[in-house]
């Protein structure tokens, strides 16, 4: 019943704030809000020719995060559902410690209360800890007085990500809060592009239900590469990034390509080189491994190309006595976003 | 007297063509022409993050080259002039193999004569080979009766190249041909995107009076390169990219740096970490190697930072014994263009 009342409050205060946005566009969340519940989207990071640089937010796809401000400083978790067991001690919890370095890198004078409900498998390879890192800052930064930018809580995530990974990277957080498809050029000085969407784009993931270490993973990846294919795949991450801004289909095809990481890592995935040729011969226009894996992307102009791709998919994997999760979505030109109806679960 | 007569002739030929282009723009030069003159601009490749891939033209520095439409087919070199001694022989020259591959290529029942009036010096890192190949290309694709592509002009242009450097390369042709930068993206699919201009952008080039053996240029090449080094130079390439489509100075500055192979070639190049310093120190934005040097270039968003610095320079060397000859130019827009003017020297 409190419960509901509380529900009731907040979702007044939503509206007239979704009221006053409409009617005076530069009004502001007032900093006394003391709940707000967002959405935060799997991401797609590596992307074929950009490892390490590019990524995308998928839409549909994500978590949910509810933020209270508390006057006592600090962060505490105060539920998680979800299909897996994560911590709840803040400085174990990835959202725990993203959350605790923007409230101290802001000199924030208040504290969070965060419930997370987690939708995306842990160890899946669609950025379910960066969602939960970048839920955290986008969640802690619509309390604060002078709220940072997209750049900002990005650098903010990545404290997040260090307890998933043990490194801070960004190219699964910035697209997950600025949305689209996101390029890191730079980690000195820090910089981050978003890239214009390509029109009529449908995307695949398929998730083989596999456990693939991290440690396994990174230990795949070659120390050194020949100049000749380290400049081979730069060519294609520029032709990517151009095939964006010119709207060339053709160019954004036959950019998307991975010579450097692919063929070291896809014998972790089981059946890549045939389900790679599914997604070929369904009309898909590119294939790789989403993040790490397990999960894989592939992307079409016609969803029908997708639809079919993701059942040919779930045949050979049924066949084999493999369980994945198959979603048919599309790139989200929105990152982390406010919510204003119920928790469903 | 008759060569008078026949320019006379040319001129009102060509100002018809020039008063039809305006008045018809549909119309094309008659395909009965008989002689074209034409400009073919000096080009920057490699460009810091852009080796193999970035190339742009200069403005102001470039060949000058005449075509005579013959009745025999196949290619004679008539006449050359310039600082060199090249050879005239059409299978030795790089205009004539370029100029006979286009004529094959495209089954020409004629043939054509070149005056070839070089100003770029050949082994000067500022693609003296190229002005030769694709003003070639670009001549004989006058007196076609279907004009080819840039793209295909650069494909033909590329044979020209195997003569001075021993492979099909596109990086000083494609700029050559197209103005402006250009971006290789692959050769397997061929691919090359015309980049947008940067707005105020001045270049610096000098030239040092040494020989570089293309031969110890190519073994200062590593084979391989670390895949971290590999990454972030293709961040870097991809970060250029997108600062030209954003007009963003600021990308476009940290962009064009160079982790593979400047350092494994700047030895090779006297002074080059001093002037390197002169250019930063003069308010340049960039610095690097052109081609394979021995000339340099460097940028800034203001002309006099261009000035102050090529004076530097010239002291630096100067004070060496070595002798310089520096441009302070712009990016050209236009690649080869027509000429209506009479040879000067």
């Amino acid at each position: 019943m409190i419960c509901d009342l509380e529900f009731g409050i907040w979702n007044l205060e939503f509206g007239i704030w979704n009221f006053l946005k409409i009617t005076h566009p530069t009004y502001k969340m007032s900093t006394k809000t003391r709940k707000v519940k967002i959405f935060c989207p799997a991401t797609v990071a590596n992307v074929n020719c950009g490892f390490d640089a590019l990524g995308f937010a998928l839409e549909g796809i994500g978590d949910e995060m509810i933020f209270r401000k508390v006057a006592q400083p600090g962060v505490s978790i105060t539920k998680i559902t979800g299909p897996d067991d994560l911590p709840i001690a803040t400085q174990e919890n990835v959202a725990g410690v993203a959350a605790l370095a923007i409230l101290e890198g802001e000199n924030a004078s208040f504290g969070i209360e965060i419930e997370i409900h987690k939708k995306i498998r842990s160890g899946s390879g669609i950025g379910s800890s960066a969602a939960s890192a970048a839920g955290a800052v986008f969640g802690v930064n619509q309390f604060l007085k002078t709220p940072v930018s997209n750049l900002e809580l990005t650098r903010y995530a990545m404290k997040g990500e260090v307890v998933a990974s043990g490194n801070e990277h960004a190219d699964n957080v910035a697209p997950c809060i600025y949305g689209g498809t996101t390029l890191v050029t730079s980690y000195d000085p820090f910089h981050i592009v978003a890239l214009p969407s390509m029109g009529g784009l449908h995307v695949g993931i398929i998730h083989p239900h596999i456990k693939i270490s991290t440690k396994e993973s990174r230990e795949k990846l070659p120390e050194s590469v020949s100049l000749k294919d380290a400049l081979v795949q730069s060519q294609k991450l520029a032709g990517f990034v151009a095939s964006l801004y010119e709207c060339d289909k053709e160019l954004f095809a036959h950019s998307l390509q991975d010579i450097l990481v692919e063929p070291h890592r896809k014998d972790l995935l089981p059946y890549f080189d045939s389900v790679k040729q599914l997604s070929q011969d369904s009309g898909c226009v590119a294939f790789g491994i989403s993040g790490s894996g397990p999960s894989m992307f592939t992307f079409a102009f016609a969803k029908a190309s997708i639809e079919t791709f993701l059942q040919k998919a779930e045949t050979l994997y049924q066949s084999n006595d493999l369980k994945i999760d198959t979603y048919c979505t599309q790139i989200s030109n929105t990152g982390c976003r406010l919510l204003k109806d119920e928790i469903k679960n």
